[in-house]
Parts: structure tokens; C-alpha cells; sequence
């Protein structure tokens, strides 16, 4: 692989020009990208005609860039996510509209809570969430769900990574994790929306480990959350006998 | 950017790694992902091992390959499909619900239909389309009312481009989509499957162009198809609205 002067693979650079891209900027100039994947401006232009010329990247009307189709296609078309979500789609319909706010399914990867998909309600209470968007884990009722039932390893792994920056202590956590194996679900309060609630249950495999989470964002103080919690029991346990677990 | 001896550069290789995966094989060995993007097998376990650490591939517990959790954050979180799969997915989860047959959103891209977004159900015909798959244009009621509603020069240029392939000739074409235009849908019946029928409906910007399609499957003489076109149609101005068309 062509290293450039400073040891940076051309993966490398890649990687962080597809990561400048997000939900809140989804088109960028040459110069803000260059920017923002610390790739020197002369090198983002040439490699920015090579991505477009792949279809990688693709330029608007207006010269700015953003992600092109067939990077979308290419990374769809045989996602690692299919399977769950195409399992996880008609039990998501189904809460949604009885439950009425919005609905997710999310994975735990590299230490965060990865959104796999979500179906919005008009009217729903603000959620942080977004399609492909990170979240931490031991902020949101998703993670907490994803973290009480991971393996042993993976739970001490995590604690070992992220102990310092946690809100709690290891002994507290551990003793929230117990009572939501001990429940079967996890509730959480908003950390940054003082309205909402969320609430996750884990979609286990035949071994009880969490594949995946599914959860709902509801009004806080609603008196919705217990009916809620029970509607996401019996789809993710319907999820879970749809993808065979 | 550098190139091997034959000049094939990085980013060949790598489209070309990423094209190998489809809904069929989702996951390779490296020898016959190497003969799939016909890429040297020793360029193909070092650009493999590369992929790996940058999380754009990722390695199963018996030592297949397949895309990597990483490269489907990156490419679906700012997708340039995403407004349009926002808009549309309330309106699909209601055609879905009220024809009850597979419901199926695409758009026209370098000549072909590109599958965004499809929703199933149980016990519906069958269906060729996958999410982020290709299908023909001229074979699918999808591409003739994607044709039928393209700026002229896009049907030119396609009708420059793939006329000596078309099962139709120019003229015939021509009448087809101008049926289709003063119609408002496309029908046909399947070209590999001999018992269903497609409906396809534009979803139409300002200017009258389509951004995009909206179609069912259906039984082919079960007579639901006046009805599923009208929920079509109804469901397609709703996205373009939605869409702030």
C-alpha cells in the first residue's frame, strides 16, 4: 500500500474522508473536507476526482461533494446488518404503530451503540438518535440492554476500556446490569432530552447473548413505559425466533 | 495514487473487492474473492488484511470474508438516499399494509434501477428486487415509468446508449412511454417470473421529473392491480409533498 510522507496509508485517508461525512453534514467543499479528514488540500482534490470517478464520492450542481450512490450500493447490497433487519422490520412496524413513538434497532460495536435502523412517528418526543449514527453506551437504555446481555468477556473488556469515563462506578454498574438481566429490559431517562425515556430490550440468541437491541423513545411520566416495555418483549422475542436464534 | 504494474490503481482493486459481494455471497474465501475482482491472490491477502484493520471487511470465525460493520456506518450515515428513504418509508410501511404485497422504492442510476428500499410480506409473490440491487430498465415497470419520467435528454441518452439491446424498438418504446406519461404508472408483467405483475408510479419533483419510483408485486389476474396502482399513486404524491416537491 503507497504510504505518503507522513506514513498515511491511502486507506487511511480514505477512511477518515468517508468519516467527515455525517448526518449533519452530508455535503462538504474540497477545502472544509480536506479539513476535516486532516488530509492536505492538494491531495484531497486528486483523490477526491479519483473517488468521484469511482462513484465513491459524487459532486452536486454547486461543487460540493458528498457520498456517491454506488459507495451506498456497494455497501448495502450484501450488508453484514441484512439479515437483522430484514428479521427486525416487521416486528419494528408493528411496535411503532401500537406503541406510537419512534422505534430502533441498534448493535453494540467497538464500544458504542451503533443504530441499525429506526422508524419515526410524527409527533414523537425528540430522539438523538439517527440511521448509522453512534451513541454511548452507558447513557442510553440501548446500551445498558446490549452491555447486561453481551459475554462475560465482552462486558469485562468494555469495563476495563471505559471504566475512568464512566458516570458510575464499576460495582454500580454491575448491580444495574444484574437488575436488568434479573428484568429483561432496560429503562433510561434522556441524557440530553428531559422529556423522553427510552426503553430496550435485547434480542437474544439461542446462548441468551444480545445480537442486537430493539427500543422505544417515549414521553417521560406517560405511564406508556410499562405497556412499551411489554410490546418490545414479545417482538424481540419474535425477532429473535425469526432469525432462527 | 499508486499503481500495480498493470496499472490498476488502489481504488480499482478496492471498488472492485467491494463489487464481489452481493446478496448471493455475502461472504468469500480470499482465494475466490481474488478471482471474483480478479486481483492477484497475494495483492488480495494483503489488501484483505488492510480492509480488515481499517474495518471496511470483516472476518468470520471460520476465516471468511465479508463487508465490514465500519463500511456500512460510513456509507449510510449521510447516504445520498437517505431524505428520500425518510420521506417514503411511512408511506411504503401503508401500501405495504393495504395492498399487502411487496412494496419496492428505486431510482434510475447509470442506466439501471437501483433498489433503496423494499418492504415484504409474508406469503407475497415472488420478487426479484433487493435492497441496493440493479434491475433493467426496460424489463421493469419500475425503469419504463422512470424512463417515461426522465428529462429528455436522460431518455436520449439511454435510448443512445442501449437501444441495440432493447427487446423494443426506438418507436415502440417511444409509444410505450407515452402511455405512461399520460397514464401516470407503468405496468408489466414479470420477466422471469411468469405469475406476477409489477405497478410502478413516479415520484415526481417540482418540475415534473422523477426522483425516484414507488411499485408493488402482485399476483398477476388477481385483480387488485386498479387498486394497488391508485394506493401507489396516492402514496407517491404523499412522498413528493413530503419531500417539499
Amino acid at each position: 500500500m503507497a504510504n505518503s510522507p507522513s506514513g498515511d496509508s491511502m486507506l487511511d485517508r480514505l477512511v477518515r474522508i468517508l468519516d467527515s461525512f455525517d448526518a449533519q453534514n452530508p455535503t462538504l467543499t474540497v477545502n472544509s473536507l480536506a479539513h476535516r479528514a486532516d488530509v492536505p488540500q492538494a491531495t484531497a482534490y486528486r483523490l477526491v476526482d479519483d473517488l468521484v470517478a469511482h462513484g465513491l464520492l459524487a459532486r452536486d450542481a454547486d461543487r460540493q461533494v458528498r457520498l456517491g450512490v454506488r459507495l451506498w450500493e456497494l455497501a448495502n447490497r450484501s450488508a453484514p446488518t441484512f439479515d437483522l433487519r430484514r428479521a427486525a422490520l416487521p416486528f419494528m412496524e408493528d411496535v411503532n404503530q401500537l406503541v406510537g413513538h419512534n422505534t430502533q434497532l441498534a448493535l453494540l460495536h467497538e464500544d458504542e451503540v451503533l443504530v441499525i435502523e429506526r422508524l419515526s412517528r410524527p409527533g414523537a418526543v425528540v430522539n438523538q438518535a439517527n440511521v448509522a449514527g453512534r451513541m454511548p453506551v452507558h447513557r442510553t437504555s440501548m446500551g445498558l440492554a446490549l452491555l447486561a446481555f453481551s459475554p462475560a468477556a465482552t462486558l469485562e473488556g468494555f469495563l476495563e476500556r471505559h471504566g475512568e469515563t464512566m458516570l458510575t462506578t464499576h460495582p454500580q454498574l454491575r448491580r444495574e446490569l444484574a437488575e436488568i438481566r434479573r428484568n429483561g429490559y432496560a429503562t433510561l431517562d434522556g441524557f440530553i432530552d428531559t422529556e423522553s425515556t427510552g426503553a430496550a430490550v435485547p434480542i437474544l440468541d439461542s446462548r441468551g447473548h444480545a445480537l442486537a437491541v430493539l427500543a422505544v423513545v417515549v414521553p417521560r411520566d406517560a405511564g406508556i413505559l410499562p405497556a412499551a416495555v411489554m410490546a418490545l418483549r414479545t417482538a424481540a422475542r419474535g425477532i429473535s425466533r425469526a432469525l432462527g436464534a
